[in-house]
């Protein structure tokens, strides 16, 4: 056992290519590389959540399309990578939790993976150590944990984990009674009513071994697949490509559904550690410090009697008069204008501009 | 006496440098060189509304910063100007009169000046006609005819005028009772209610003679300043550009105060014929055909479940989701959001601008 055994190895899933946050995402410039919360990256938060004396050097797991935004933002963050993996197809969360889990074990077998998106936010970091070293106990004893978000809002958007029992010798942690898919309002509330139930934060800890002795048990499909597209992979000097015809034989499911559901090793450490999934506009409006008229403004903007509004422009200059609860988002080529609780419908926007083939969903934003 | 006397002569009015529909018009790309209403300009509209059999060529009087964009559009409309005369410095409409009907008097004493600004809408192009050649009976018999529009709402945002007897031998012209600032709501309602009242809309109909004896008689600083702005000024190919000295030591009042609440003369044709002085973008929402949720949309604009809105883009693409009674205007380098009822407060913006040493609005709007 070398002393690289004890510490945690973070995995950052950067798979997504979401256009949730149009028009600042788009299919080439993803929500993950944006500074939406300030100057930094949500990757660039994410690897400096994941970096210091209880971590290894973390494995990034990205669409190949995205390999040179996510190497220079690595590059400028100033953390190295153990390995940046390249997915030649998107196949889910639990196909990258196999590739994580292979190539971790390689070095470290009985390490532990910190399974964690590239683009969640997580305001509380004392929390999430805390949340961390208490899921490592039951990690190192088998489990695998997810962390459970303490919900604050009968949200119907987030899957939510019931927690059964506390699991002995492992403060904090609980065995997962159940997880459930995304509820009705009426059910969320009973939900936050009982205390029983925490969101579905998509971050786990698990040991390597762990994970493909429960893969090789419920998704031999997956592992197998894995194991093909690492082996038939390349590796030069920047990143690791695994092999496209292997890796898309996998099949593609999220690791909840191919082993969390079924596994008798599934753990929750629930946990209130500032986190949002920064689903939307107005989610990051939610979570972001507001002036004393409730704007969030960023960016070259006027605002003359503007309340509860989330004014943001990366592209021309942007004057508003009297607007409430308003989104506006404008970049060098496109301008999003929504009430705050329709900003989730910008996926019409990106829908219709597919329908006509054009390119300001896919291109990053211009500037101006 | 030539052909000539018999038909009028309009003098287009073009000083402003208005910012009331900033983001699109600029100090240096005015309202009347705006294709607002359709694929013409305002100013190309204004001297279609005044080309035929019974017009004379135009004079155009505007500031000399605009001189090559006024050139150009008079260019493209295809009609020749009898004169383009540069203002050096802005003083009014009175001023601009006077100069109006010294250059008319030289070729055409008696002849009648039909003065109007660039920057209006007139849909109803018969009821013009009518009313322009009921008033040149008047103006003939040495009164000034104002054009006052049937108020369809108690706008407080325009002054009203008076109408006192019929004036005989000239149907549908009458004596001008008196002329009053803007009122407020309760004054403009009793005003509508009289039936009495028409608003001012800063069009007149006279004949150069009259105007210069009652300038003489009223105004004689005025007429002064502008008989020497004229001497000294040069005529070029192109341009008749006026003394700036001359100019500048002329009075700096509109007509209305300068004549017309002062002389005999005043008459009045009451007209309805689609006017608007599009004075805010509202205002032009409320002049425009809508599609059938109340939307006016023009340019790259993506519209999803929007209602009663003005959305228009002439740069980046503008996508709007569920938005009520908003005013969204786009361009490559400025953006306005506001409520419809408060999109005449964009002069607050203008001020910011102006304070803070910017140029967005000055120079034209990029396009993209």
């Amino acid at each position: 056992m070398t002393a690289n055994t004890k510490q945690i190895h973070p995995v950052i899933l950067s798979g997504g290519s979401g256009t949730r946050l149009w028009p600042l995402s788009r299919k080439l410039s993803p929500k993950q590389l944006l500074a939406l919360t300030g100057p930094s990256s949500l990757l660039h938060e994410t690897a400096k959540r994941m970096h210091g004396a209880a971590f290894a050097k973390p494995v990034i797991i990205c669409n190949r399309d995205h390999r040179f935004l996510i190497a220079e933002q690595m590059r400028e963050v100033g953390i190295a990578a153990a390995s940046i993996v390249l997915e030649p197809v998107g196949r889910n969360t639990a196909a990258a939790a196999a590739v994580a889990s292979l190539i971790v074990a390689k070095s470290d077998p009985e390490g532990l993976v910190l399974l964690a998106p590239s683009d969640h936010v997580v305001r509380d970091l004392e929390a999430f150590e805390r949340a961390v070293a208490g899921a490592s106990v039951a990690s190192h004893a088998g489990e695998i944990v997810t962390f459970g978000i303490t919900p604050n809002a009968p949200e119907t958007g987030y899957g939510y984990v019931q927690r059964g029992a506390p699991l002995s010798g492992a403060p904090g942690t609980f065995h997962v009674a159940r997880f459930v898919e995304k509820p009705d309002r009426k059910t969320a509330e009973a939900y936050i009513a009982s205390g029983d139930y925490s969101w579905n934060s998509g971050m786990f800890l698990f040991s390597a071994a762990t994970m493909l002795r429960e893969m090789e048990r419920l998704q031999p499909a997956i592992l197998d697949a894995c194991r093909k597209a690492i082996a038939a992979g390349s590796q030069d000097a920047d990143f690791l490509r695994l092999g496209e015809k292997e890796f898309a034989a996998s099949p593609s499911i999220s690791l909840d559904y191919a082993v969390m559901e079924h596994t008798p090793h599934a753990a929750i450490v629930p946990v209130d550690m500032g986190w949002s999934d920064v689903g939307s506009w107005s989610s990051l409006w939610e979570i972001a410090g507001k002036d004393d008229a409730g704007n969030l403004l960023a960016g070259d903007v006027i605002s003359i009697d503007s309340t509860n509004s989330y004014l943001r422009s990366d592209g021309p200059l942007l004057a508003a008069i009297g607007v409430e609860d308003l989104v506006v988002i404008a970049t060098g080529d496109a301008i999003l204008v929504a009430p705050r609780d329709r900003s989730q419908d910008v996926k019409k926007v990106v829908d219709e501009l597919e329908r006509k083939g054009r390119s300001e969903h896919i291109n990053p934003a211009k500037k101006n």
